[in-house]
């Protein structure tokens, strides 16, 4: 099988035009098959902000009432993934952006409401890798907003790090897929406070002793959850890195 | 070859949800290959204005400065495009949404800042029909919005009506295409406060004389050389007609 690698950035990273542009030349020299996750919650908050709505924060995730899902479908469909594309255009990668309602690629169901209410918040259910799959063999660069939709005619607000996960999940069967997920910091840390003592390799073993010792805890935690569910699946390897560091060898490699 | 039908909606119907919920139901009745192409108009001028960004239009087209294509791109390509897919989505239909920055099916030039300067406004210079066609063949319905980009990494504001003809154009190689433009109207009348005044067919030798006799003028004159371009390029017939109205046999059809 050939190699497909994905990518997910973060709002921080995608929003900042210098550093979008260094990330996409970095994105479109990693050799081989590759597909891109994006965030935008920065933007969202800003825009949102603008138009007089609030943003309410809950555990980190954002409450996502009828008009915030508004916004986001706006920030995160159009505004941020269109640039992207319109970039990697110009870079001579035909990139294509989707959201999950897009050729129906992620399905999800609204979270329910207890115990917390996030709004149109959805859980995906599915992701139609066959689909994808074949996209990325006709050459195809997919960059995925952090939409899904509910195949009842609402689009879902959902965490770029679950549609990450799914979506290189998903198309194990068709690539040997590496998932990397860039992050603030060089890589997980022995030492959150010391960039420079990151783990170069994790194993579940290993997760279970740093979690039982208090050194991983967190919001590192549902990061490694996700990742080590990922290479459960089937996924390669996980590398948790900087953004900047993507074409290094750095950051913290999770495998099976 | 098969048929395709090629619908172009304007913003008043796809930004309401009753009229877009009509339309879409009597989209999806159509018989064969379909593609939407939508506008967003009243939209964008409405999220604008709640930004603090007024609308400036000359000649009736919108003027597309920074902030106005960062609205534009974000309501066009986000919010009322990723609604239309998603609903047509709910209705069993494998809708994809796209820009023309999307697998670069429309590439197109800025237009030049004389004598109108209209800022980031682009002109079509081509569109990628093989693979729309590819995509349709496939099963895929695509849904287009009213933007393009300039394959250096800028995404440009493009009329609707515009991008319907090109797109219309480009497909005539792989399917009879047949182009129907909903308008406000029942189509084109002999007398404009006449609903009922419908002319119902055109051909080029009909136009100029009505254009000499004064009887098409107007916002209509340039929605008419668009059409007549289409069907010299090769479209088989061009329909105007009410939105209402799209699977009755009614409004004015016009061929070579």
């Amino acid at each position: 099988m050939t190699n497909l690698t994905i990518i997910k950035v973060g709002g921080k990273i995608v929003e900042e035009e210098q550093a979008l542009n260094q990330l996409l030349d970095d994105f479109i020299s990693l050799p081989g098959n590759k597909l891109l996750v994006h965030g935008g919650g920065r933007s969202a908050t800003q825009i949102a902000s603008q138009l007089g709505i609030e943003t309410q924060m809950v555990n980190g995730r954002r409450v996502t009432d009828a008009e915030m899902l508004r916004v986001v479908t706006m920030v995160y469909g159009g505004l941020v993934n269109k640039n992207i594309v319109a970039q990697l255009q110009s870079r001579g990668v035909n990139a294509l952006g989707l959201t999950g309602a897009d050729m129906n690629i992620i399905k999800s169901h609204k979270r329910p409401a207890t115990p917390i209410d996030y709004g149109f918040v959805g859980d995906v259910d599915n992701v139609d890798g066959n689909r994808l799959a074949s996209l990325i063999s006709s050459g195809i660069v997919p960059v995925v907003a952090p939409l899904t939709h509910d195949a009842n005619g609402n689009m879902l607000n959902t965490n770029a790090d679950t549609i990450a996960g799914e979506v290189a999940k998903s198309l194990t069967p068709y690539f040997d897929v590496t998932l990397t997920f860039c992050f603030e910091k060089a890589g997980v840390l022995m030492d959150e406070n010391d960039d420079y003592s990151v783990i170069p390799h994790l194993t579940p073993h290993d997760f279970q002793r740093l979690v039982d010792d208090g050194i991983i805890q967190g919001g590192m935690l549902p990061k490694l959850k996700n990742a080590f569910e990922a290479v459960e699946a089937g996924v390669k390897q996980v590398i948790i890195t900087k953004a900047s560091a993507l074409n290094t060898d750095g950051g913290t490699k999770i495998t099976k």
